[in-house]
């Protein structure tokens, strides 16, 4: 058990709070490429502040990813190498009429601490630092080897994170990897993740003429409208089963331990349905798993978007010429975007829907850690003695996609995720914010882990 | 036979060209409501101009209609009255940058006039005005009694036609009733209608959440398009048949006059492809009927729009909390709207689509003249005296919409259409235009048939 306790560890916060607040001053904005250069120079001056080693490492074309290096103490277990994953970039701040407080002036009332980006991921990032620095003043020293990947296009996709864990895997190498988030519940659990979904994208468009018609002619013309509604109609059943030929084939069977950690998640079917206002029962009504194996297990077949002809008010009567949809395809553990490119494309051939374009826009691969890996007892232990033993939910895979795929593939890491946000936090909404009570308790599950895993 | 000659038309016509330029300087456009009353007083001073009585009537929260009569002259049959339906409204005239000249600036070019409203319908009422001055200078005069209702809500739908119809009926009444329109097509074959197909315009709608969603939540939330898309394609199958219960019911089955008109109707599928760049077969192809008789004798149920959460570019992984569709529903004689409404409502009832809602947002009934009316063949054979035997079409009815049904209800008229349009008119677009040589030809037919009328 380490000797850092709270009181140091909220003394060492407080002192560190003017820095947090130049961090989340910064408008790291990806999708605006807004002050990135400058954010990322920030992470690795708050890096090296502490003693770590830093660079900015840069890929053309691409937001630079900040490296950092923290070497195990004295007494430390330098064979032990602990990765945090973590990004500098954050969600544009629109729409601004929303906002109580200015996005970027980080402000506190009652406790909570208002700014673009806290949740979503600053304040994680700076409670590794806090607990990096509160081994400074220890006698041991940091427990293991501590490493950073800081990258600056997670909420633009991380269309760059597996290029540069491709071109700079020896630097990054480790031996287990911690997530940049995890957030509590309504109850007050911490939910600790292992996995991600993935996620394949798509545009479908069907084209039935050069020019808009007038609607008489929709005796005689096909309808674009018409087609795509109906190659759409053709993959998923009243039941709200997909019905692509070989669709589920594909799923890797959860092993008996991921669906006894199934069993224990706790989850209230009422919870999403009055935050959200859902109008129609749970669809896991009608199909033969429960809602926590949909969310977890299954993968999904979603309309996101839909365009055709005219969307304004009245009536304008027109055949319209093209017909777009927005189709976002949730993939679990045996699943790869272009193998579900090639599945649905049979689908819609096979049924006569040769005229549907189909375009993957964004694909990101599945991930789920190997709960039987040792880190996965080290993160879940330490987090209860910090949150308390019933306070604590592993979840297999998040019902959400992150770029994780490139660290298991590159790096051989188990990843599980933890977090200071709770379910208020309103991560890419107006408001965004987290409790301060609950970044002190962030900052020590990080101090435990790391003497955790040192003695695992 | 009238003792007008082409020369005398044309003469008069050229006389009142100023007159006809003025008229389409008026910028008349019903949907943004410009120079409404100025243009039906200016409708009225034409019909005065010649020596109609007119009077520009008003129904509260309506554009005005304008009655216009001229009396059969001494030789003339004063028990037959025939009316002419016609618009003084106009369709916007954006995009303004798609004009080659000023939209409201009558311009010749090559023997071609362009101006918005000119086609549609501004020339086949000067064209009328024409032909009734012809007259006042023979001996015999008018060969019938004459009346004009000319309306200023064409182009925004008719809303008020009926109104004026049933509170005017007596002094509109008519034994005949020549139409607005009437269009050359690509071999130089004019087509005259003897009726037109009704709609029922709606909006469908389903809500699943009170917000949108992220998109993870779809593993288990029901979602709006998912919903739509489903309940609309159980409304017609892959071959194009539509799928309601008793929708083809309604139909009442053509004569077998309407059906031999039907059969010497001349048409060619390969022109609709190539005017609009259509890429698949036509929809008749699989249905039990042919082309003509989809156009003619066919109901329609036709997407004309659809809009559900993110449509921009790129991908936003989003569970739609709405999705709208437009549904445009072509009548033929024997449906109602009403009844339609209520097919459908059953449909998606019986379908377990309870959810999706469905608003009436604008309907017209059908409407055909008996083809047995005599007046079908003094229009017809009146016409083929004008452009030749064989140029002359007549169709049971256009497989557009207009507000024909309250003329037959409250006046009891058959109505047929004759006008001076081409097929490259281009009603409602830019460049709106006629031909001048079809101009003339357009005030003779009026000359021959107003005459015809009378020895029939």
């Amino acid at each position: 058990m380490t000797q850092i306790n709270a009181e140091e560890i909220k003394r060492i916060s407080d002192k560190n709070m003017d820095l947090f607040y130049d961090y989340l001053r910064l408008e790291s904005v990806s999708a605006q490429g807004r002050q990135i250069n400058q954010t990322a120079k920030a992470v690795q001056a708050l890096i090296e502040n502490i003693g770590g080693e830093s660079e900015v490492l840069e890929l053309k074309g691409a937001h630079p990813v900040v490296y950092g290096f923290f070497e195990a103490g004295q007494a430390g277990d330098s064979d032990k190498t602990l990765l945090f994953y973590d990004h500098y970039d954050v969600q544009p701040e629109d729409p601004l009429d929303e906002w109580n407080t200015e996005p970027f002036e980080p402000t506190i009332k009652d406790g909570i601490l208002y700014a673009r980006g806290v949740s979503d991921n600053k304040a994680n990032f700076m409670a590794r630092i806090n607990a990096i620095e509160a081994y400074k003043n220890t006698e041991e020293g940091l427990p293991v080897n501590v490493k950073f990947f800081v990258e600056g296009e997670e909420e633009i996709g991380s269309p760059h994170v597996n290029d540069y864990l491709k071109a700079y895997s020896n630097l990054f190498a480790a031996d287990v990897c911690i997530w940049e988030s995890g957030s509590k519940d309504s109850k007050e659990r911490l939910g600790i993740s292992a996995g991600i979904k993935g996620i394949a994208y798509y545009e479908a468009r069907v084209t039935s003429a050069d020019i808009d018609m007038h609607s008489s002619l929709a005796a005689i013309a096909d309808n674009s409208a018409w087609r795509l509604v109906q190659a759409l109609a053709s993959m998923r059943n009243a039941k709200n089963e997909i019905t692509v030929d070989g669709f589920y084939d594909m799923m890797t069977a959860p092993t008996e331990l991921e669906k006894n950690v199934l069993a224990e998640m706790p989850f209230d079917p009422n919870a999403s349905k009055q935050t959200y206002g859902l109008k129609h029962p749970l669809i896991t009504d009608q199909l033969p798993y429960s809602p926590e194996e949909a969310l977890v297990f299954y993968p999904t077949l979603t309309i996101s978007g839909l365009l055709s002809g005219y969307t304004g008010p009245g009536a304008k009567t027109i055949l319209p010429r093209q017909a777009m949809a927005k189709i976002d395809v949730r993939l679990v553990p045996g699943y790869e975007p272009d193998k579900v490119t090639e599945l649905l494309r049979q689908h819609l051939d096979k049924h006569g829907f040769e005229d549907v374009e189909l375009n993957l826009i964004t694909s990101v691969m599945p991930f789920r850690t190997n709960l039987e890996d040792p880190f996965v007892k080290t993160v879940i232990d330490s987090a209860k003695q910090v949150y308390g033993e019933d306070k604590v939910v592993l979840e297999p895979n998040s019902a959400g996609t992150g770029p994780m795929y490139g660290f298991g593939k590159y790096l051989n890491v188990p990843i599980l995720g933890s977090g200071t946000e709770w379910e208020k936090s309103g991560a890419h909404a107006p408001n965004e914010n987290i409790r301060l009570a609950d970044f002190y308790q962030g900052v020590e599950h990080m101090v435990v882990l790391l003497d955790s895993y040192k003695h695992s």
